[in-house]
């Protein structure tokens, strides 16, 4: 399979690019050809602009300062989101990603009265592992677990029709031992080797 | 009350854009002090840096890029939120906003084992504007209402005890009359006439 990972953390020796190196590592020794998509390396900007947001939602969206994150969305057979959690959300540089690339006419078609047919019927697998300073009650009792939701109903609900996901997440991360993080890792790099 | 008004949308004939209007005109004719933070006029970066990243969670946390942020912040009595939700969160400038100016050692202060307290007692009231894409079954029945979650419980967590708040939101946008949204319009200028 062609698999984009798309990675969102600024410093290369934090524990996020760990387990981003985990993944990439992991699908290419089983034989997957991996498109790393290092967000913050790319420089990503994050910032909806005032013309996308005017074609938004038209039948000719604006893509042309997006376009090869189009294309590579569109070359993808599965997808990997691999980021900490910040603020109960993505970062705003991997927020930033799917509200100006997964739009309507990339991600979806939007009908009358707002109903949205998937339009990424090429993405058959959606692998996510991401990390929380929280503790697991306070996201999964407390908060609902927002993350996981968006992403199990927004995100799979666009891709083909019965989509198999991977969800690895690691919560209460300050609290965590290095044999913690260890057998985190090791999970993760067994998952990603049998994607 | 001086309230700091935070507000994201490109568009200055947008539906966003009037609620905006509305909102601190409200407040201004209750005679409150505006602080209008317009995040895409005043050309805000939600991108954390990796210096910032590198301090953050340490006693010295690195502020001297969002320094003006910072003080608006610790200067006001109270918050409102006006923005669209996009991808069933706030858009990428203003979840920047809080990755980057709502830290540690700003909006909370965090202790031993990840614990944290909250910092913003100067924060008495939050007012939160949004309008949805989506309808209000599938925000509050499947997702179980991320936004709303994270603004309640994270937020306003780390304002003083017995934060009032006011939420209004309007769902389904795109299959709204012009009466549904006059109407809402309304409700918002008299919530923030008597805020």
């Amino acid at each position: 399979m062609r698999v984009l990972v798309l990675f969102a953390h600024p410093l290369a020796d934090s524990f996020a690019a760990a387990l981003h190196q985990t993944v990439v590592g992991a699908l290419a020794r089983a034989g997957h050809e991996v498109d790393d998509c290092d967000l913050y390396r790319e420089g990503f900007d994050p910032v909806m602009k005032a013309a996308e947001r005017r074609a938004h939602n038209t039948p000719n969206p604006e893509l042309s300062l997006v376009e090869s994150h189009v294309e590579r969305l569109r070359a993808a057979d599965a997808i990997v989101l691999c980021f900490p959690v910040w603020w109960y959300g993505m970062p705003a540089i991997l927020k930033g990603y799917f509200d100006r690339v997964w739009i309507n006419g990339v991600a979806f078609h939007l009908g009358t009265g707002g109903k949205i047919r998937a339009a990424l019927h090429n993405i058959k697998k959606l692998g996510v592992v991401c990390t929380y300073g929280a503790p697991w009650w306070l996201i999964k009792l407390v908060l609902r677990d927002p993350v996981r939701g968006v992403i199990h109903t927004g995100i799979r609900g666009l891709c083909t029709r019965h989509v198999k996901s991977k969800f690895f997440a690691l919560y209460s991360i300050e609290a965590k031992t290095s044999a913690d993080t260890t057998r985190f890792l090791q999970k993760v790099e067994d998952g990603f080797a049998r994607f």
